[in-house]
């Protein structure tokens, strides 16, 4: 179904070495930021450094024993390093800050369970790890307050369980990637409908770990919303239950086990609720004279009793930068710039590049495009076309690449999503793009901000902003670091969520818990004590810490 | 929208008095069951028996300040009575074993949270009541290890906060009842979709704190997947947040909260995603010549992509006693006695009725019910017309009048409810059958057991079971419990849940948790230590007990 060995094989980079965003293309991008941010020819690709790693405190230890027991300098490097900005630039310039000591691959729960003990014994954090694609800092082996912190991967522990096709539910150990379960789904006539951008590179326990959401979202629903059984193994023991249907049961652990992030045990099997293959599918790129507009169309759109399972908008920035990294000639492109913004009065600078997909029987997949038309019409917008909505289908998982080849010359480049309600979609979009050129102007630097709309439900969406800039190669993250902070400003004052789909890891952690009252901090706190009453699981992550607290 | 005054008037029964299941048909109903059950003439209907009320202990206590504040004897009775079996039986003989002390009335959050620190300070239970509708003991004011209990109820937090229509979310007090919640979207042209058969005497915080789950729930979600925010005034303090889309924001207490029954907190405001009021709607009956095809039809029904809102079937036996109940000359009896049966091989005995009620656009109501009746055709089922889905519509809410009627003439009368997944449910549904009716029999009783399939999705369904046999004059609980052990077992035995919809309360406690690891128990139990230190928060209900533990 997709391409890619699953298995990252270069620290400081996206996917898989031999594939890549068309360089072409890509310089194209290049070549505009560079003089839309004023950069000059100063930038020039760093070369990736690293350092001799220093040997393992634990090589001698009595951890030797336990499953798939690594110190390899390289495996330790390679899943002390996610794929934030943060982790690639540091493992770009040879200063990854935490390393983790040792990998282990447990294979069974009971092996699990025997790591976590041993952890326990030994005074070491163990560190979950699924594909190691985490943006925000999810793997990054703190040790918190323990002699060392150790990586578990979950490699080992990919096997599909069972599948029950007459129930449409199916079972799989948590370690597998998005393409082998899919593939092995497909096999029985099922979907699970979840493709985030990292697909082809995360897997299933780290989906659930992090509360993900894919772009197909708005018709298969978020991932959280198909778990119907899990087995979490925890310090304390193990936890499991399935619910193929609703219960009412009485409280579950179910909302603080999924988003856990690692911080109460490792997620290690999971029930998925399932969708047949789709029989049919269409995919159309449209326009539409601005944003405001467009974002009222997708709103009524999502709002189809058939949603589109694909539902995105580019702001006019983020239009542009992708016009730009268009196969040229894009039909796209010369349709857009040449022949329809004059006639239907979209100006550069103001149209809006969208996309709908419509998945599943013909009949609605027809009726629900042609329903999404009128509407597009109503907005007095354009169809693009299949071509434009299959172009980005193609390429749904490829824009990693692109940001790795920016990063070779230079730029910063950050993204960052936020969730919110229709109504505080306005507001909450003018405050980000506002605050963010602001912040980057009083760094005296410009920043490309570019932003779509996805995700989309009938009462809200996620706003997803992607962040360009200089990145001053005497300097590591404080630039990064006050954007940053400017955009968390604007998502906390309009009502939006501190993340839709990336989590909280480290990078968010300050922040989040600002909202909570103390009685929920204390009541997660109390959880976190009985369950992982010895704090190895996964340290400073998502959690509230004490210097988080008001 | 529907009628009733929302406040039931006598504690005894359900409901308003003024209204009763038509009494011709429930005489029938009562004779059909006589002859079945071979009851003879010896039932005749008990007297409502109620001796004096001790005085409250509370009268003269400092908790004479709090708001609203009653120890008004016929208060305390209507504030001490569920709607469970067990309930109304002891209600009707005089013997309700647990009483409030007192009934609270707070208005708002702050009052909530001086009752709650003045019932820690004076050693009380504190029992949250909506609209007093639980089936399981929920309401119960069972005081545990404290002075006294006292009843809060929700009865003056019923206004509605707020609606945003462009972002279909609306905030309630919760101590609002289902008719005007409903009412007042409907000036906002939206809908809830939530009818559990307490509708009209049910509340909002109610239905969150079991967990409800409503008839149309195949189309509208089931409660808690549309609650976006809740506030929960604990003994810890309050908890409040709201999520209008998905967020991945770490771990949260919602699961913990909505199912709560009470024992952490009052949940006092819920922020709701909503629907829609559809333009259209069709509901049609429907025969099918056994259960096993009507099942696999409705597995078919509810996997379409946009399902029916109502998917019920009746089994033979609750065919047939739904038949005896219709109004004559019914229509659908008719049909289906004279001339059908014959005609396709439906055989009495063995026909089984559904109703499936499509909601939504004229021509996704349409094309559902075109697509439904092409996967009917290939049942060899039989459209039994939109007058007899158009009767059950109008009914939906009248069942539990027949109830009390059978009561009164001495038949015990219990229903339960499971889910399980499609695969899960032939054999549970053949289980549940034979070991009540095994059960049944060795009490040296007959019982009529009828069970219909409902709330249907793709991955699995409820079975709802309903329970009549003769009460004993001279017994009270025992025959039942015993009839109640048999379901619970072949629930256990065949991977049902202990309840669907309905709750724990403290009818179901002793069972629910046997499935739950010691590590599950263990951390809800530091979450109830944590939340609600005394444990004064509605004793005995859902949470694990020591006595339960294995």
């Amino acid at each position: 179904m997709v391409g890619g060995t699953g298995k990252p094989d270069q620290w400081w980079r996206w996917g898989d070495r031999h594939r890549s965003f068309p360089p072409a293309r890509a310089e194209r991008v290049r070549r505009y930021l560079s003089e839309r941010l004023q950069t000059g020819t100063s930038l020039a690709p760093p070369p990736v450094a690293q350092g001799p790693i220093p040997p393992s405190i634990l090589r001698e230890s009595r951890l030797k024993g336990l499953p798939g027991f690594s110190v390899d300098p390289e495996d330790r490097l390679r899943h002390s390093v996610g794929r934030s900005y943060y982790d690639l630039l540091a493992a770009r310039r040879g200063s990854v800050e935490h390393l983790t000591e040792a990998v282990v691959t447990p294979r069974t729960n009971e092996e699990v369970e025997t790591v976590l003990r041993t952890a326990e014994a030994e005074d070491l954090a163990v560190i979950p790890w699924g594909g190691g694609t985490s943006v925000v800092g999810g793997v990054t082996p703190l040790k918190g307050e323990h002699r060392a912190a150790v990586t578990l991967s979950l490699e080992r522990m990919s096997a599909p369980l069972w599948v029950d096709a007459s129930s449409r539910l199916a079972r799989f150990e948590c370690g597998i990637l998005g393409p082998a379960l899919e593939t092995h789904l497909a096999g029985h006539g099922l979907t699970l409908g979840h493709y985030p951008q990292s697909f082809e590179f995360s897997t299933l326990g780290g989906w659930i770990a992090s509360r993900s959401s894919g772009q197909s979202s708005s018709l298969y629903g978020d991932l959280a919303h198909n778990v119907r059984g899990l087995k979490v193994v925890t310090p304390l023991g193990a936890m499991d239950w399935e619910h193929p249907v609703e219960e009412a049961t009485g409280p579950t652990l179910e909302s603080l086990l999924v988003g856990s992030e690692g911080t109460f045990g490792v997620i290690t099997e999971a029930t998925l609720s399932l969708a047949a293959v789709p029989s049919h599918s269409v995919y159309h790129g449209f326009l539409l004279k601005d944003w405001e507009s467009g974002c009222e169309f997708l709103r009524d759109v999502a709002r189809l009793p058939y949603p589109p399972a694909v539902i995105r908008l580019s702001d006019p920035e983020e239009t542009a930068l992708s016009l730009v990294g268009r196969e040229p000639p894009s039909a796209l492109r010369g349709t857009l710039e040449k022949k329809v913004m004059d006639f239907r009065g979209i100006a550069p600078g103001k149209a809006c590049l969208g996309f709908l997909g419509f998945e599943g029987p013909r009949d609605l997949v027809e009726g629900g495009w042609r329903a999404a038309g009128a509407i597009l019409r109503s907005y007095r917008g354009l169809d693009a076309g299949e071509g434009a909505g299959e172009a980005w289908k193609k390429e749904r998982f490829l824009l990693p690449y692109l940001r790795d080849y920016l990063m070779e010359y230079g730029f910063m480049t950050e993204t960052l999503e936020t969730g919110c309600s229709w109504k505080n979609l306005g507001p909450l979009y003018r405050a980000l793009t506002q605050k963010l050129e602001r912040a980057a102007s009083s760094l005296g630097t410009k920043a490309f901000v570019g932003t779509h709309l996805s995700h989309a439900l009938p009462t809200g969406a996620c706003l997803y902003v992607t962040l360009l800039a200089p990145q001053p190669p005497n300097e590591f993250l404080e630039p990064l670091q006050s954007l940053k902070r400017a955009a968390m400003e604007a998502i906390t004052e309009n009502h939006g969520s501190l993340s839709h789909h990336h989590g909280i890891g480290t990078l968010h952690r300050p922040w989040t818990r600002q909202r909570d009252s103390p009685a929920v901090l204390d009541t997660l706190s109390a959880v976190k004590r009985t369950v992982d009453p010895k704090g190895i699981m996964n340290p400073g992550k998502t959690l509230p810490q004490k210097e988080d607290r008001r």
